[in-house]
């Protein structure tokens, strides 16, 4: 078989602002692979079929001079997120052709040579971690698939929630980014600890949808400013922040005694030079606030076993409610990073690069 | 006995800025008031004989219509805080002439009346809460006098640094206004639990305490930016903020991931309608900081107890280290409450209003 196109989105620019397609990112056509007869070294051949698209890779896109503790993309390479992939040819015994494998750290490029020294970050879809997968039917017609980024963005919310929400009955909680893969769990979870649940989104047909998720006051941050908002349905106990700046100021402003702000993201800031200054945290003394900041993998260890046992199984049967916004072809992945980053998606984010 | 005086330190205008002594605060020698036949209703004559000064007293001046959680004074009346004194008169069985008592809303004024109702608030000083206040010899000769002040600091370091900390030995801990009351204390806290303790104050003479204290780095932060020696020095893991603003952006840039800030207090912010707009605040989530913010009250329930078994003996013994600022006469007491602003002090500042 003749050598096949293996396209590729490379990182092509450190953006100051919005990440652009075809400047930030731009899909790379011209390399070919010879599928048959690449060599693999004792590692394997995926073929990507699904990557998913989240807010934080824009805090991967930046000068590697810049500490912070996910690793930064590197120029004139293929970025990579967490993503699916079939195996189509194998020289390790762990890993069959035809086998489903999930990477934290799956190119953007169609086809993948895994290496053997980093086989152990590929999982395998079997019951190893006791989910239910064959039960699922994925909307792809590949089961369980877009339940893995379901799963990813569930353990952010599900994790950060049990560890520093502190929720009490009949408290007041403000979600930001309510549509998005994590704020719409976070607001079912706030909803079944018995919570008033405020929650924002920046269209009108996103805060159709925070109200089929049960919020119970929900507005368009874009046309309704969220400091009057705050000031008649609050004042609020717990914050779950995905934006930062504006946002954050107005849920300090409002914040009961003792509340809780979970700092999940700050998408507000990631494209500007010039975020929003927050101009009220001496506040945080006098209102005893605490803030918590986050990376979910840091979590893990504490709460994996729990959130098995009880997550998965709500989001198969349907309990929990959830929405996928798929873009087809991995050549439009430039557009789908910065539809997330303005917030033009519907629900999770993901690519769809291949069927089988 | 003809009526004496009876000087009160008012509270005259909401300042915008620092609380000038004469406008913010008016002494007014005015009142009289007659010692052996002011009707007491059932309650308490009180000779004031010294009142505690803190950073803390700028956050009371203030709009009533603005929410915190201590009250804000009334235009008009005298201020109060932490204060000592002697009882002149008494028409309750719990008190008796010559009894000293403290009381945390001791009116800035020579004598007062506590009424039947607000009994509850004093405190004598017997060994109810097991000091040994024998044991102590007071700097005014009052024993236990100053002690107590000692204490309310110590209680405010002591028991956050235990809730908030998490110290672990061979961790790097910054610590802002390191010669103030609580700082100072927070300094000798770290360097007990083993940790390289980095501190800073606004003059040199400060710096050369903070030094004597124990801090492995002192620093004049008027003089060196403060960003430079976190650079040099840190990354930090502990973060003691009495000042907030510049310095806390400074502390976020170079806190290590999992850093835990402690917010005590703000003053850099108190004094100014245009506080310093911390411009990194994206970085709580990267560095998944923790930020703690707290008033004292908050935090006896869980650690009085505690605190009292461990605390008072090492302050008594000289172990903890301890200085005091005093300034004589309450009609210098606004100049008081403007040097703590200022950061004038050299160590916990109080006012004593008479001898006994």
């Amino acid at each position: 078989m003749a050598p096949v196109t293996n396209g590729r989105l490379l990182f092509n620019e450190v953006p100051t602002g919005y990440p652009e397609p075809g400047k930030t990112t731009v899909y790379d056509p011209l390399q070919t692979i010879d599928l048959e007869n690449v060599p693999l070294n004792g590692g394997v051949l995926i073929k990507t079929l699904v990557l998913s698209i989240d807010p934080y890779l824009r805090g991967r896109m930046r000068d590697v001079k810049v500490t912070t503790y996910y690793n930064e993309f590197q120029l004139g390479k293929p970025i990579d997120n967490f993503g699916l992939g079939v195996i189509l040819r194998s020289e390790d015994p762990s890993f069959e052709q035809g086998d489903h494998v999930f990477s934290n750290e799956l190119p953007f490029q169609h086809y993948s040579i895994f290496k053997k020294q980093n086989l152990g970050t590929l999982r395998v879809f079997t019951n190893e971690e006791k989910l239910p997968w064959s039960a699922y039917v994925g909307v792809c017609g590949i089961p369980g698939m877009f339940q893995t980024f379901v799963i990813f963005s569930s353990k952010t919310a599900y994790m950060a929630w049990k560890e520093y929400a502190y929720a009490k009955k009949g408290e007041v909680a403000y979600v930001t980014a309510g549509s998005g893969a994590v704020g719409c769990l976070v607001i079912q979870l706030a909803k079944a600890d018995g919570l008033k649940v405020i929650a924002s989104a920046g269209t009108d047909k996103k805060v159709a949808y925070l109200r089929e998720l049960g919020a119970d006051v929900a507005f368009n941050y874009k046309t309704v400013p969220v400091n009057k908002v705050l000031q008649n349905e609050g004042p609020i106990d717990i914050y779950w922040d995905n934006v930062g700046g504006e946002s954050f100021e107005a849920a300090i402003a409002t914040a009961n005694r003792f509340a809780r702000f979970i700092e999940c993201g700050a998408i507000s800031g990631y494209n500007t030079q010039n975020p929003y200054h927050v101009k009220n945290l001496e506040l945080i003394v006098r209102k005893e606030l605490k803030i918590s900041g986050f990376i979910v993998d840091s979590l893990y260890p504490k709460y994996e076993e729990q959130f098995f046992k009880e997550f998965p199984k709500k989001v198969a049967s349907g309990e929990i409610k959830y929405s996928e916004d798929v873009t087809e072809g991995l050549e439009n992945a430039g557009q789908a990073i910065l539809d997330v980053q303005i917030g033009r998606n519907n629900g999770k984010k993901v690519i769809r690069v291949a069927s089988e």
